[in-house]
C-alpha cells in the first residue's frame, strides 16, 4: 500500500526562519522526512514521495509543480488501493500509530494537526475522496467524507497532532522526539524554562 | 478512586484576556469544569476540587492556599490508593481517554501537554511519587518517576494534550470540542481562517 508524502524541495518550513539559518532548517526537514519514512517503511507502506521540485531520494519520487490539492488529487484519482498520506512535518509519529491507522475499519481515518490542520489521512478507496489541505482543512475533510457517504474515525494522538511549522513548535520535537531530527535539533539548540512557557532557543 | 482537579478559583485562564473578557474566561473555565468533571464522573471517578479559594461545587471541594505542587503534593502523601490528577483545562478528555488511562498496567501515565506540560497523570502508589509543575514538567516528571524506580506509559493524545491556555489554543476547543465550553465559545466567537494559522476571534 502506498503512502504518499508530499515535500517542499525548496525553502521547505520556512516559519522556522525566526529561530533557524536556511541550512538548519533544510537539514531539519530532510531528517524529519527521513525518520517520518523510516517509520512508514517499517510498516510496510511503499513510500511515494510527492515532491516540488526534482529531488533524489531512496524512494519512488513524483515531481509536480501544482498546488499541493490539486497534485494530490491527481495523485488520488490515478489509485484504486487504499493510500496514506501523511505530512512531512511530524516526526513523532511511531510505528504503533501508523498501525494503529491501519487497523481502522472506518473509510477515513484522519489524524488532526493543531490549529485545525489535516496531519495524516488514511483514504480507503481514493476514488470517493479528495483532499483539501489550507485553512481549517480537518473540517473541511470531515465534510467532503459526509458529502461522499464515508465513516470517518478521528484519530487521538498527540504524536499525529504535532506538526512542526513554527518555532515554538520545536518543543515538542525537542522534548518528545526519538528520532534523527530531534537528535539534531538537540544538538543546536537548547531549552529554555525561564518564562512562560518553555521554547527552543539557540546558544 | 480520586480524580483530583485543581481549579484556580479567581481570574482563572486569565492569558485568554487578548481574546475573551474576565466573564468570559470565568465562563469558560467554568464551564471546562464541569465538561471534564462530567467524563470523570462518567467513568466512576470519584471528583475532589483542589480550589485556590472557597468555590461551592457539587463535589468534594479542598481550599488550599498553597502553591499547585505543595497542595498536590500535601494531597498525595495522605492518599494510600491510586489517584488520578487532571488538569481543568484539557476540555476535549473522552471517557474512552480516561478508560484507557486506567487501563494502563504502569505505576505511572503521564499525558503530556503542549510545550512540555503535564495535563494528566495517573499515580498508582502516591506514597513513592511527588509532582512538580510549572515549567518543562513533562520532563520533571519523567525524572521522579525514575528516580523512585515507577514503569512509565506517555499517553498519546491530542485530546489529552490540548490544554487551553492561550487565545491560540481556543482553536482547538472551537473545532474538536464536543461539550458545553466548545458550545459556549462557538456562541460567543468565530473562526477566522482568512491568514495564515486559524484562529477564534470575537465578532
Amino acid at each position: 500500500m502506498k503512502a504518499v508524502v508530499p515535500f517542499k524541495v525548496v525553502n521547505a518550513k520556512s516559519r522556522l526562519a525566526t529561530l533557524l539559518t536556511v541550512e538548519e532548517r533544510a537539514r531539519l526537514a530532510r531528517l524529519m522526512l527521513d525518520d517520518i519514512i523510516g517509520v512508514l517503511r517499517q510498516c510496510g507502506l511503499n513510500v511515494v514521495l510527492l515532491a516540488t521540485a526534482p529531488f533524489t531520494y531512496d524512494a519512488e519520487v513524483v515531481v509536480s509543480d501544482k498546488d499541493l490539492n490539486s497534485a494530490l488529487n491527481e495523485l488520488l484519482k490515478a489509485e484504486v488501493e487504499p493510500v496514506m498520506i501523511v505530512m512531512a512535518d511530524v516526526p513523532l509519529i511511531t510505528p504503533d500509530n501508523v498501525r494503529d491507522i491501519l487497523k481502522s475499519p472506518s473509510d477515513l481515518v484522519i489524524a488532526p494537526g493543531r490549529g485545525g490542520g489535516t496531519n495524516i489521512q488514511y483514504i480507503k478507496d481514493p476514488q470517493r475522496y479528495h483532499v483539501d489541505y489550507y485553512g481549517a482543512s480537518f473540517l473541511d475533510h470531515l465534510r467532503i467524507a459526509e458529502d461522499n457517504g464515508l465513516t470517518v474515525e478521528v484519530f487521538d494522538s498527540f504524536n499525529a497532532s504535532s506538526d512542526i511549522d513554527e518555532a515554538q513548535d520545536l518543543v515538542e520535537l525537542y522534548i518528545h522526539g526519538r528520532g534523527r531530527a530531534a537528535e539534531y535539533l538537540r544538538s543546536i539548540a537548547a531549552l529554555d524554562i525561564s518564562k512562560g512557557r518553555v521554547r527552543v532557543v539557540k546558544d
